[in-house]
């Protein structure tokens, strides 16, 4: 007798249709690798007409509510696909407390909820798995629990965000502002018409907390990260960083060590020919410094359809495996390392600064400023427009001397319009 | 009470000495994620003297005789880090004979004899792992079957040979003529004093006969290869594929269909922006087309001490989780799927073609062949020094079409000095 699992679909959006198609497709290899039937079964939709055709071709039922699905015994597994906080949380909540297994795709709530879920699927002896979480199509969770084993991660940063990428990618490519690369990215649905949870790095955060569990078994709270978005961003800082040979990149970033954690999310400068700067237009890429490995970097979609969905159905596909073999149900990742936060005065940087100063007072208070916080400037920029505009290059320094020079210098009214970081190789 | 896992080494070189020293690093976290404790008890060697250091430093014990191994019943699993065929091949083959589990990083082995040595661990109920056999520190076969399940690939092409990466970039990056790249490559390490398996595509063939055995679940052997190595590789070409917008890479890769698996090794042109023209020196990158995923890249170092040692040992961790859970010891990979070669006729692609004629009747009877042929040619250089040289960019043409119009100018005595494939986006 042929085994399945039935699964009941939470949204049937981008996400999850392409969840229905991807099983569809590849139900034979699943069926050949796992011994086990995908079978979607229900599928909870706001409006059944429209997503009615799409019931019939693949035969599955549309639901209006959740609790058909939490209380159909027949359901194995629940596939959240519906994002935002609620109701997803307590749809997830149910479908664990009723020993269902859960596969979802939500950073937001797996980044500021992620422990209760966690808590309750181990409880429940149920499978929690979200490899679609972070960097969509890239194989980075599953990757970090299966072969890292005998390595130790001490840095992790990469590119998480296509919206962003792909803006900054257009901006120079095309000479666009900000505003009109946001314009062309929420035109072809890259951002949505409220863009702040990309473009001020805050998803990029999320998809960092979850990271750093994975990489270290740390849980670091969003308030633990420095972040600093995309919005401030001029085409003349990205054209200069060209210039002299870098590429300008949303980062985020965790650094591990027996002093402590650090992590941020910000534009950083990143050599041209560093893996991360041909990352470009909405692709992402992670790239890992570990004491065995060295350095290793996982490149791929970040977003869309067909990747996000398959990297769900692979969960499923593995829930499918394990459950076939009757292995216990061990968590995705164990993180329960205390927390240790690096403190400002002990991580150093090199960093680009963009200064405008409107007056020769200005520019001489500039100056004065400047040479008093011995930084190892190097000039690389000065413009006359109707402001003075200067921009230069520090020597490795700590971050509590940038953000003290930085709060000189607003102090005195000089617009410190830009600083990102210079990654090394 | 503490389980263990009792290890015997063959061969305690750099890989060798390496495994020793990245389980004594990381043997607490080993032990807190498998339940197990890892323990090299014995290695065998040829001189004992030049290690005797080593093993009373990590507490094991040195054998001339590999019966000491195989006849130790306290030994659970083998490691091979000698390379070469024999006597590693028979090694193996009593190891598992004697049910003990084998981790090896052989390539040549693998690619060459891997059926007969999987069919021995599975009638003798035992793993046999070989991540780094492939990509050294890049953890790409488990990768390809952890988190492929729910995907089709249908192209995986990489940079899998350190040693002519390593030449190729030099070369290009300080003006170095092949020979003197190879001498610098000798000097470092990076190539032995016989290059043949490196600068010919043999090693760089070998991997992507398993490789093929992960992506495709099919067998190739060496035959079903084109291999196309650099030894004939002109400072010129590459110079010249530079300023056209390229990056000149070996590369070893395998296409499939519904009509056939195409493989070569050869040295493509990569466009510059594309994320495998960035992997230089001596790292590797593993692309991989999929339906579902779509592009994603896999980068890191190719070989090395530690990394292919963070590599074996991550196979023994993985070895010990499931040893701990009491899982069935199922294949590392199965690939038995039938191989259905694809015919020249059907492969086509772009071409870089580098010409020498001596004379002006020679020049005449390469434009009359060429003509003849119908490659839609652009002209990208013309030059007159003792010979004249003509380099030509094809439009997309047969593998077929290719051979004959290069069997022509052989025939007709006009040097085809490079071929070489043109990957696109």
């Amino acid at each position: 007798m042929v085994k399945h699992l039935k699964i009941g679909l939470l949204g049937l959006g981008v996400v999850g249709s392409g969840v229905v198609q991807v099983i569809a497709k590849n139900s034979e290899k699943i069926f050949s690798t796992t011994g086990i039937k995908l079978e979607v079964v229900k599928a909870l939709v706001r409006a059944k007409e429209e997503k009615q055709a799409l019931a019939s071709e693949y035969g599955f039922s549309l639901v209006h509510d959740s609790e058909d699905i939490m209380n159909d015994p027949e359901i194995d597994i629940v596939v959240e696909v519906m994002g935002k906080i609620e109701p997803a949380k307590t749809f997830i909540s149910a479908a664990l407390n009723k020993g269902k297994h859960v596969v979802s795709a939500n950073k937001d709530l797996i980044a500021q909820y992620g422990n209760e879920l966690v808590a309750l699927a181990q409880q429940n002896g149920c499978y929690f798995y979200y490899e679609a979480s972070v960097a969509g199509g890239i194989p980075i969770l599953r990757t970090l629990v299966t072969s890292f084993l005998a390595d130790e991660i001490t840095e992790i940063f990469g590119i998480v965000n296509g919206t962003t990428n792909y803006m900054l990618t257009q901006m120079v490519k095309h000479h666009l502002s900000y505003e009109d690369s946001l314009k062309q990215a929420q035109k072809l649905g890259f951002a949505e018409s409220d863009p702040t949870n990309d473009v001020d790095g805050i998803d990029a955060a999320y998809k960092a907390v979850i990271l750093t569990r994975f990489a270290f078994q740390q849980d670091l709270g969003m308030n633990d990260f420095t972040i600093q978005g995309i919005r401030e961003m001029d085409l003349a800082d990205l054209e200069l960083a060209q210039r002299l040979g870098y590429e300008v990149k949303l980062i985020a970033r965790i650094k591990n060590s027996i002093t402590g954690v650090y992590a941020d999310v910000a534009p950083k400068l990143i050599p041209q020919h560093h893996p991360l700067a041909s990352v470009s237009d909405e692709l992402n890429g992670v790239f890992v410094k570990s004491k065995g490995i060295g350095e290793s970097m996982f490149y791929g979609p970040g977003a869309g359809s067909l990747p996000t969905a398959t990297s769900v159905v692979n969960d499923l596909a593995v829930i499918a495996q394990r459950t076939n073999q009757d292995l216990p149900t061990t968590p995705f990742i164990e993180y329960k390392k205390q927390v240790n936060l690096q403190k400002k005065a002990n991580v150093t940087g090199r960093f680009y600064l963009a200064l405008k100063a409107q007056t020769k007072a200005q520019i001489a208070k500039m100056m004065e400023i400047l040479a008093k916080a011995e930084l190892g400037l190097e000039l690389v920029e000065q413009k006359q427009t109707n402001a003075s505009r200067f921009v230069y290059l520090t020597k490795s320094i700590t971050l509590a001397q940038r953000d003290e020079v930085v709060a000189e210098l607003t102090k005195a009214a000089i617009q410190v319009t830009q600083t990102m970081e210079i990654l090394e190789e």
